[in-house]
């Protein structure tokens, strides 16, 4: 179990997150803040949706890592990327190393969906597979580098990653004010925690009272278990959950140091609630949504948390389901 | 097989479609306008989505509906409205009539997607259920009249129905504008015709240049055939689509007098290039089209227009789709 660690680099700020929106601008989307009134009559209240599946690859991960990658100095940039990935990440990291003209390897676990690896090959990557339960990631990662010299992208545990993360919260933040709503909650999908971490960055700097919450999967609820425990805990092993992008043994170490600062909390939920969820964004919102993608909307429509007068917004983080899974989710119930 | 008839009431112009735009302000949303990667490696060219299926019932048919009711005189809005409509139409009647506090009935046909029956009864609506093959929609809608005095609100042919469908026209010319694009082609969804005459009127008010098209299902290629024949021709009985919100047997007498003179010409589509669209629409998009609305885009995937070096813009017209017929779309090829 690994103790909070002293952190040694400063943690991001609002105004890293305002560097990064400067970055993105003309690539990533804006994307749209959209309400659904059955959407609303099931959580009690009303809950406006992030829609970050309508980014280029489909999940808000094309923010952090262009913001960690357009960083990258020119003279090391030959020498390209590398990163370790359930599948959005690797995505988001293949997408924008190709729009720098960088070559890019990606570590990504052996049962990924195979939409996600076939789409990251798409976008020029080099795949590695390796196997979520035998091996370490990280370390095949480290092997690399020492061969190319590349520059790791990490997933979460970067100020550069969190803070392009944040630019959700900073767009939400922006487009809740053009409609004159202060929200009381932001519920926001979590794995190793970046991207409600600089949501929360964000969101807290526009409205120091908002209860930003974390929503992750049963077994896999250490941000919420850490949260309560005011230190770092991990998840059992052997755990599986249908959120494959949502899957990490722990918080990360800076993203926890943000996060038990600015969170309420964490709200967890089953996979039968995450493929409820799945359905009624198909069906009331006409939304494609991922499982992982799905947790906070999972915990509101559950209600997880009192929403009776009160005004929630949940960030739909991604949209690249395989079509089994989709089918079967909105077929049931 | 009817003749062109004499238009005695005016044809409805671009002012009528901005008075309408006024009279949406929000009631109807200004919908995104999406662009994906993939659909237009896909398409061939540049395709930008118009994303209809986000309005408050799911699709386009509030736009005119609204425009419609809310312009009943305040004397007569007790005895109520009704329509008849394969279920979009009905839906949006219905959560207009709600919105204005009046009673709404409905006759659908009794084969209509359960999902959009109980969707009109959810708004409120009284429906009343009839057999397309055997029975006369207009002649049940003009009884209930008889006996209530309602005010009828026809599904397309009426100008102040094209003006308000017309609207999605006018925002989709804004948002180009907003974005330096002028668009060499238009494809539109295409039942009675109410929606591309709207949306014609505005486009090439924007650009007179701009190719505007009516994209409609295979057995119900009436308008495609009425403009190449230069008068209104009427489907084959007996036929049958999956795309029952394009299920007429002839072109509006107003509608067609519109398209007539602003179209350049239909695109005609098979039941399974529409599910195709909707399976490249749910992954390479993230969006949930219903059958109907995935006509346009069908068209454009299939190349039936040439898009090389060229931008179209499509209307993604309604998302109201049944969990079966939806999951197995995305489920095959």
């Amino acid at each position: 179990m690994p103790s909070s660690p002293v952190i040694e680099i400063p943690l991001p700020t609002i105004a890293d997150v305002r560097a990064a929106a400067l970055r993105l601008d003309g690539i990533a989307l804006r994307t749209p803040l959209l309400e659904s009134e059955a959407i609303n009559t099931r959580a009690g209240g009303r809950v406006l949706l992030k829609c970050e599946m309508f980014q280029p690859m489909g999940a808000f991960k094309i923010r952090g890592a262009w913001n960690r990658i357009v960083r990258i100095p020119l003279d090391e940039r030959a020498r390209g990327v590398v990163a370790y990935s359930s599948g959005n990440h690797a995505q988001a990291v293949a997408l924008a190393a190709r729009t720098l003209g960088m070559p890019a390897t990606v570590v990504m676990p052996s049962d990924a969906p195979g939409v996600k690896i076939d789409r990251t090959r798409g976008y020029g990557a080099e795949i590695v597979l390796y196997d979520r339960e035998t091996e370490d990631r990280e370390a095949l990662a480290a092997r690399i580098v020492a061969r190319t010299g590349a520059t790791v992208v990490p997933p979460y545990d970067h100020p550069d990653i969190v803070a392009g993360q944040g630019t959700v919260g900073l767009e939400l933040a922006a487009q809740c004010a053009e409609r004159g709503i202060v929200p009381d909650i932001v519920a926001v999908p979590c794995g190793g925690g970046g991207l409600v971490a600089g949501c929360a960055i964000a969101l807290r700097d526009a409205w120091p009272d908002v209860a930003v919450y974390a929503a992750e999967p049963v077994g896999f609820d250490d941000t919420a278990r850490s949260l309560a425990a005011g230190m770092r805990v991990a998840n059992a092993p052997g755990a599986a959950s249908i959120c494959d992008a949502l899957l990490v043994p722990t918080p990360g170490a800076l993203t926890f140091e943000i996060n038990r600062r600015l969170l309420s909390g964490g709200l967890v939920v089953s996979d039968d609630e995450v493929r409820s969820a799945m359905k009624a964004a198909w069906s009331d919102a006409r939304l494609v949504v991922e499982p992982g993608g799905a947790t906070g909307l999972a915990a509101l429509l559950e209600r997880r948390v009192d929403l009776r007068g009160r005004t929630a917004c949940v960030v739909l983080s991604g949209g690249n389901a395989g079509a089994d899974l989709f089918a079967a989710a909105i077929s049931e119930g």
